[in-house]
């Protein structure tokens, strides 16, 4: 079968179009394994993968390692908070560590932009970025594409809305990528202040009016907001955010089509879109999780066939 | 064979005493397995099971994690320390999140009283209930009860006496459900601060004297005092409460007859009972933790048989 | 073959020669295992055994992980954070508790020293010391020597100089018992505050140049400044430490000889030593980070060996 042209997961951007769709077609064949009773493969049963987390994650951390673990590989978990790292040592050497303890293949989520590839340049061992910073999550990007082609058929020629804070959005850049990548059309929505200067060197619109957004759009991804970031200041108050930015039912089934609801999550119920709109039946918040560890096992199955033994 | 009149395991209340007997003769079987040299059966090598924690806990998670590996189930813990708890997503979007991810079944410690039952109604999974606020911690009961069967041949017709902080445990009410079904008398004994007002509606006697108790009793349970519980007052003071219901090997030593001693753990040495008692042969305090993960593997192996392929 | 004269590793102290070689040739062997595609051996499958972290540490507990899951133990982990050691529990009790689950080992760090001995005289499961305070570390110094031994030959015979903090290491006394024992010559070096009193008898050469100490020895051992303890006064100050015992590669470059550079980890880059003298190819570092697994994996597969079944 024809394998990635990248030894790594480091963006989006440096992904071709047939490397998505080789994901797609790998996630197609996991999705099936993971909705049969025995939703394990035999696969990495060789394989040790480090899952390193600098930041707290909930669900992506969760996702890799059902992902690695349904792969059979072996797992371990390291993160910030029970690590060295507060010890003052640098991210080079925490991982080399790592490594020199054989490991095969570091999953990275860390705050600064660009970790991932500069880890990648140094490092004898297979790197997936799960976020770093504000600059790319890529596996959630894919999950997001393959959801919507498993929604509506294809991604090719879809008309997709991002929503909200575009500004702090690791998903938003990522999701702008492959979205292109694959041919759709992709829009921004949100407040000036929450969109960056360089979205117009992306080939992306930009619609500061949610209803008008919507009504050209055939998807929504709704971003969430940053609640718990201090340092963000949502324009003008998050009360006038939500009345602004957010969607609720009675917007949604006021539109001239049914379009299709996304949200990475963790959803802010009542904030980003109520809770009637994510349990609506045009909403696939879960699909996107549920097909979430099947595009990793694809990713890390693919990536994992690159190492050299 | 028979299995449990339940799908889920939420609280005592909802069990037979058929249930319960099942409980144990499952148990018994596993309590063989862990006590030889190769202490796994694979009985659950296709079962993925969550363990959710919203609150710390050190012996009810280990326990529960070496009953799933023992069962040689595939196991991924989620606390809430390094959740998304904290960013403001409900328990429903937190466990639905899990369950999209094709987890089987849920073991889960909330601070609320009833989010485990909220639980088993929202998401399509089984739940096991590792303690819901002050509510049950039934899988505590039944171990309780299971070390006096073991230790006095039946539980039927015993004298079992819950000392300590009634008011705040939830190990007191699961254990006064299981002991009634299972045909023991109780009675609970502390100040009547913390002491229930609802205790009389469960046909439980009630005793503020500890001498008294202990002269009527087979078996006391000394719960422990919540230290770390800044909202208890302990009446009067913590010094008074030990010199009222602190069990020491003087006072063991003064009754009539020779009665057992259980403690949940983890104890509090020289509050709720001294370390000579806690380390004497009455104790069965260290039975009632190996048994536990026996327990507990068999609610989760009778269980597991009602998940649907 | 031969096995080890113990049945618990609390201390280099404790150990003959010949259990140090033994253990060395053990290594031997489970590092051609991991560096074979497939890094697995089946040696523990019917072994519990529990990571008992009383503090944090990355690279001791995840080192120890990997040699537990390579050699196809059942791992269980632990850590203070999200105990009941909070509660009041003793060490003991938590222990104790453990066992009760049927764990066969338990690798142990705690803060104090001889937590490991306490233990292991109480509890019926092998117990590996990881670090009790400032007492002992001896997987640290099973593998530091195993890492001179894999550079130089042997140990027998060389000069070895451990620089720094020796008064508050675990790492230098469990060096020191180790190399004596194969049959080098050992100097520590540091300003006479971080020196201890009772290093005279322990037949330790002293002293205060680090230039004299380099020029003397085949190998330095550059010890770590724990700049996260509040408690200790580093003389006159970390800025002149640096200056006084810093190694740089200017100073490792004039002298008459090539010395062995080691560090424990994780390095305060340009405290302890600089970047080009930790990345140079005198550095062992990394190679001692890759034998702390197999030392581990030697360690345990033997002590396993004497678990009673």
């Amino acid at each position: 079968m024809d394998n990635l042209s990248v030894d790594h997961l480091i963006g989006i951007e440096h992904l071709t179009t047939r490397d998505i769709e080789i994901i797609f077609q790998t996630a197609d064949r996991f999705k099936e394994v993971i909705n049969r009773p025995i939703k394990k493969v035999p696969s990495l049963r060789d394989t040790t993968i480090a899952n390193v987390f600098f930041e707290n994650s909930t669900r992506t951390k969760l996702s890799f390692e059902l992902a690695e673990k349904r792969l059979s590989a072996d797992v371990v978990n390291f993160s910030a908070s029970s690590s060295s790292v507060t010890k003052g040592e640098t991210l080079v050497d925490t991982v080399n560590n790592i490594l020199s303890m054989k490991v095969d293949m570091v999953v990275m989520r860390h705050p600064n932009p660009g970790a991932a590839k500069f880890l990648s340049e140094r490092v004898n061992a297979k790197v997936i970025n799960a976020g770093d910073g504000t600059h790319e999550h890529p596996t959630q990007a894919l999950l997001d594409a393959y959801s919507i082609r498993e929604k509506l058929g294809e991604v090719q020629g879809k008309k997709v809305v991002i929503v909200g804070d575009i500004l702090h959005s690791r998903v938003a850049l990522s999701n702008i990528y492959a979205l292109q990548k694959l041919g759709a059309e992709v829009m921004v929505c949100g407040p000036t202040t929450l969109i960056p200067k360089y979205i117009h060197e992306l080939g992306v619109k930009v619609e500061h009016n949610l209803r008008k957004a919507l009504e050209w759009c055939d998807v929504a991804n709704m971003l969430r907001i940053q609640l718990e970031r201090q340092d963000i200041q949502y324009f003008p108050s998050l009360r006038e955010y939500t009345m602004l930015y957010g969607l609720d039912k009675k917007l949604l089934d006021s539109l001239s089509k049914e379009i299709v609801v996304m949200h990475p999550g963790p959803i802010n119920r009542g904030v980003e879109i109520t809770s009637d709109v994510a349990d609506s039946k045009q909403s696939i918040i879960l699909n996107q999780v549920e097909n979430g560890v099947a595009i990793r096992m694809a990713v890390i199955y693919l990536l994992a066939a690159k190492i050299e033994r």
